[in-house]
């Protein structure tokens, strides 16, 4: 394909390919792109605002990540973090920083990925700004939602004797990464290589095509269950777990043969001789929520499809453990990802 | 200063520390720092929404920008963006890209330049993101601010035998730059050399610690002056006017008689041998406001203090030009900041 350089067209050329035909389906959105900021209108629900910043090298390979693939994934991210509220992803700003080796048809195809994730969440892209890098892709995306009044969850309700439930499975994107990273390494950067994911082309999926579960957090309204708290697990059950409870002042139990695990998940970290069960507890990315809900809701919530009920939130002075296959308690350590840690 | 290296204390041990003792002065904040997202609430007027992403290198030099002024300059220039749609700023959410040479008093000396702004203009921080960045400091910041409904200014609604209006004076900004970069030069990187700024430390100012005119809005809602169009001035006030009568379909006439330029712009203009009017219709960052009001608010609007007349909206096939002091027409040309152009 041929490729233009970004001097070209200039920043303002830019920015009129990449926003061109942009609609709108959100009646909160009053004015978006071209202007020094986007107009809003939210009179009678919540405004909930959250903002992520990706870094090349740091957050995304792109040797491995298409690009649209990471524009998506970067959607994604930030509406995952509107559902963690309890509500629903209106509205995002992306700011790029773009280095002189990406052209025009790179930074398309990355919007491409954001605007495909922008239509199928009914989400409008309204702003941002756009600029140069000296070294590698920056992408920070804010995204703004909104949820009805005393609707929204925080991380700090946790009651003793809620009962701790996750949507869809944990590990996954975490055994994707693993795969990719293998393949990479066997290629030793051929162009001819042929990378294998035959039989775990989920994982790969995972880790590269993340969703955000706007439908879980439908489907608990449509069933009039309201979380006691909820966040959506980006750095492993574990440590979003600690989270909770650290916040609302309790500890809880959780039981290994319940923690949801897809089959591609498992033969993968056998092929790979890792524990399963640490990859599920710490593994990130999985854009699964994490949520409680009071112990009444028990026939209510089982009866939801893709949800689990994997435990129970206890007193503090219980800590925060695992119980084993075999009955022992294992406590709960955050090793999630952090980039900032001495490793 | 004793210096502490962020992975001594990992990513929530720093972000503990610089949100530490964070309080809200707005209603509208209902919830702030330490969930997935903010909490705001805006029943009863427009909500504005700006982003904006600075990078080391590109942006800001830190061999002569003091972190806690790039804090500073990094909220303010963002508050600008809401003030230019005739908004108030409310909330900030600040994200951080981080490299290994950047101490736990670093970034808390760039947090204390934030907070001060945002104590100073009454904004509340709800909201980040902090993560490593492989090269060097990366900020991007969000501002949420608002307007009474129907008060909003865009850039598309001057008309013709509008009165063009700017705040301040302009290319203050760019000679404090100028003068900077060459103090900078003349360091040659000592560390005793000390530079030269006595009689111009109005022009440092207005580069290292610039204003947003959140005043200016308040003058005009206060005299009962609705502007037709509005921009902050971040790139100078030509290509900034270009984008009003584009926006707008018109052209317009600017006198450079009428172009406010303050004492020691001039003063350094002549020492650098550049060209006075160039630097005040070119030289970006002032973040002065540029508006248009209707002709019949020429006596109201005259009376204002700090706010000058500076020409007139025309229909669209008279173009943009200025009128120099020997009454010649110059047209007006975009040669504001532009990264990503060829130069």
């Amino acid at each position: 394909m041929e490729q233009t350089e970004i001097s070209k067209i200039g920043e303002f050329g830019l920015i009129d390919r990449i926003t061109a035909g942009i609609e709108h389906v959100n009646a909160s959105t009053v004015k978006g792109v071209g202007d020094d900021a986007a107009e809003l209108s939210y009179p009678d629900t919540e405004v909930l605002v959250s903002s992520d910043l990706l870094l090349e090298g740091v957050h995304f390979d792109l040797t491995y990540v298409p690009l649209k693939h990471l524009g998506y994934k970067a959607a994604v991210v930030n509406f995952s973090d509107i559902c963690a509220m309890n509500g629903t992803p209106r509205q995002i700003t992306v700011s790029l920083g773009i280095s002189k080796r990406f052209t025009v048809e790179h930074i398309e195809a990355l919007y491409a990925g954001i605007r495909l994730a922008c239509e199928i969440y009914g989400v409008d892209l309204v702003g941002g700004d756009t600029t140069a890098s000296r070294q590698g892709l920056v992408i920070s995306i804010t995204c703004i939602g909104d949820a009805p009044k005393g609707k929204v969850v925080y991380r700090d309700g946790a009651k003793d004797t809620d009962l701790i439930c996750v949507s869809g499975d944990l590990g996954s994107a975490y055994m994707g990464l693993q795969l990719l990273e293998r393949e990479k390494i066997a290629s030793a950067g051929s162009k001819e290589f042929i990378p294998k994911f035959e039989g775990k082309e989920y994982l790969v999926e995972r880790q590269l095509k993340p969703e955000a579960r706007k439908d879980i957090v439908r489907e608990l309204a449509d069933a009039g269950i309201q979380p006691t708290s909820m966040m959506d697990i980006s750095d492993g059950l574990s440590s979003e777990l600690l989270h909770i409870c650290k916040a609302s002042h309790c500890g809880c139990r959780i039981y290994e043969d319940r923690i949801p695990i897809d089959y591609q998940t498992a033969v993968m970290a056998e092929e790979l001789g890792m524990n399963l069960v640490t990859a599920a507890l710490n593994g990130g990315e999985d854009y699964e929520l994490l949520f409680t809900v009071p112990l009444h809701a028990h026939d209510e919530i089982t009866k939801l499809k893709g949800i689990k009920v994997i435990g129970h939130i206890t007193k503090e002075d219980l800590g925060c453990a695992m119980i084993t296959r075999d009955g022992a308690e294992m406590p709960l350590r955050a090793q999630g990802f952090n980039h900032m840690s001495e490793e």
